[in-house]
């Protein structure tokens, strides 16, 4: 048995189109040994957010090595820096557009791709996922050295609304997103909130909805303030849609009082 | 050339979130030759049922040894016990809820899970898939023998309405799903329906819809009634969606009589 | 690390049913080192020309040697031909109904499949991919000669409408289908567009929006007419979809005049 580096794809290019297969379709021209692994492609069209977080969620699970491609990229052909980061073992390539603000810190090494060589040779305005991220990623499972394709960079772009407010007594949080099965999933995570519970009382306030007491599975009840697979309060409504059932929206505004 | 041993995936979680992603990033942290083949993340959300035809429809086709992850599991982290099964040269993983009502009979050899070695570290109350199911995958993808993974059990959970109620002269049966032609497949299968026509006279109704042939193909007439590629009894209409058309829906009887 | 032969899958299928996995099974029971790649299982449901415009756009971003399976069989079960086509050092398979009608031309190799050898056992009337297609193409991957498989035919079908009528001062064009952002993208690709327009003034319409340049990029005004990744001229509204912007309809008609 041999052992195939892995690239995983997380874009919002959905299936529907030819552009995830051309992504392959470079990758494996480059580098035919590479096992790829589709993470999602259903990222809503332009939320970079989301896919911050979607990223932060499995990247841990993979093994050290892994080559994460993020694309989200509504700036394409602008400005924006495309960037390949290592960090915790795991290598991370995509736009700096704030995709990575969950999973880089002070210690990665971040390197602003500059180098064509290992991009395809005629590069569009419109799609770096093909010419600059797919081949970059695919170089990379073949082992060049990151070094190799730029210069380092100290900085990079942070979505501040990836964290929630946190004050003595209230934290002001958001709906991220919503899961396949209704449930709205938060940006505040469980450490967060143990450390500002503490043994307090408290109310969790969303839409007109107030819950008391975070639960433990999804059936305990017919609404459910939880912390879900990934670490992160959510609300749940059971064998059902929250967000119908409530009429929250992505974006509405979590409250966490003390009582 | 090696040959990797095969983990195929049919759950209810679709592509849109991270839990597909973190479950293929387990089984590769554990065995990073398994080739992973996704089958469907698109079961509808909780429809056991519907998952327990899919499963049936395309095991057959795999290679002897492959390991079936199937995973619809509305009552996670509840009572519902994790099972491990082998038969017919194939292994399937998954919740003892019904999902492999179509797929073990009294020959099988079926486990409960309880070896927490073959798990993750830390089990959470919400998404076993990625906690119990993969990482017991991907054991058994290198070897472990299936006994090693909990206690034989001889009963395994199974779903009714999988069958039709057949009588002398007529058969009740049901629509079990759409597929996404709009096709209408109900749980009505060809050699039960060969055995009960034989050569008499008869008549189908679904909703107000009534036929007294059954066809080969889907082009011959503007409705049909025929055996679908699953051998089972489905409805179409040509080049349209039956569902819409006949304003039918999941669950509606089906209703076989002899003239 | 060894280099496993790659089949890729462009289908309707959608991967909600198990039609997709059926496939995948045949192929991996006939040949297990096989690397299979999704494309997308999301064409809209019996459009062969969206099929040929995507098989188009991603087939020749991958290896020679690579074996391209497109299914979108309306007709399956009745006298359109099965056919492997070898071209440009890829191999193509799948119904003879104007799905290739982009990839090849004179100097194709074109094989009617007609040696059950390589068929499964037992054929079914509606579902040729998985009983036909698949296994085909899992033998080819294997190294069987292409001319096996059955006789060498000179005319394959050719669908008209997915090239645009071109005259000296105008063009008449088509919106083939609308990508996940929402972007129109038409039959009238950058060469022809080049060769026609050359230095001379020129007026582009659709529905009732009209466009006086080409532009770069997707986010340079609130509108833009451009041509896209795939090398086509395509329509787009910067952070929303076109689409229900103007009322357009896939199939409406595209004019460029010069004025």
């Amino acid at each position: 048995m041999n052992e195939e580096r892995i690239i995983t794809l997380l874009t919002d290019f959905s299936t529907k189109d030819s552009y995830v297969g051309q992504m392959k379709g470079v990758i494996l021209s480059i580098n035919p040994c590479v096992k790829i692994i589709d993470i999602t492609h259903e990222i809503e069209p332009q939320d970079i957010r989301e896919a911050a977080f979607v990223l932060k969620e499995y990247y841990q699970y993979f093994p050290y090595g892994t080559i994460h491609v993020a694309i989200v990229d509504p700036e394409v052909g602008g400005k924006r820096r495309p960037l390949v980061c290592e960090h915790n073992g795991h290598i991370f390539i995509g736009p700096d557009n704030g995709i990575f603000t969950l999973v880089l810190d002070d210690k990665a090494e971040i390197y602003h791709i500059e180098n064509r060589a290992f991009m395809l040779p005629r590069i569009s305005n419109t799609f770096h996922g093909r010419d600059v991220f797919s081949p970059v990623a695919a170089h990379l499972s073949k082992g060049i050295p990151i070094a190799s394709l730029g210069e380092k960079i100290e900085k990079f772009t942070i979505l501040e609304n990836c964290f929630p407010l946190i004050y003595t007594d209230i934290i002001y949080g958001e709906i991220v997103r919503f899961d396949r099965f209704g449930n709205a999933i938060t940006n505040i995570d469980e450490k967060t909130l143990d450390g500002f519970i503490k043994d307090r009382g408290f109310k969790v306030s969303v839409g007109k909805k107030e819950f008391k007491n975070i639960k433990k599975t999804y059936f305990e009840g017919e609404f459910s303030c939880l912390i879900g697979s990934s670490g992160y309060l959510e609300f749940a409504y059971y064998k059902g849609s929250i967000k119908d059932k409530l009429g929250i929206w992505k974006g509405d505004e979590v409250i966490i009082k003390i009582l």
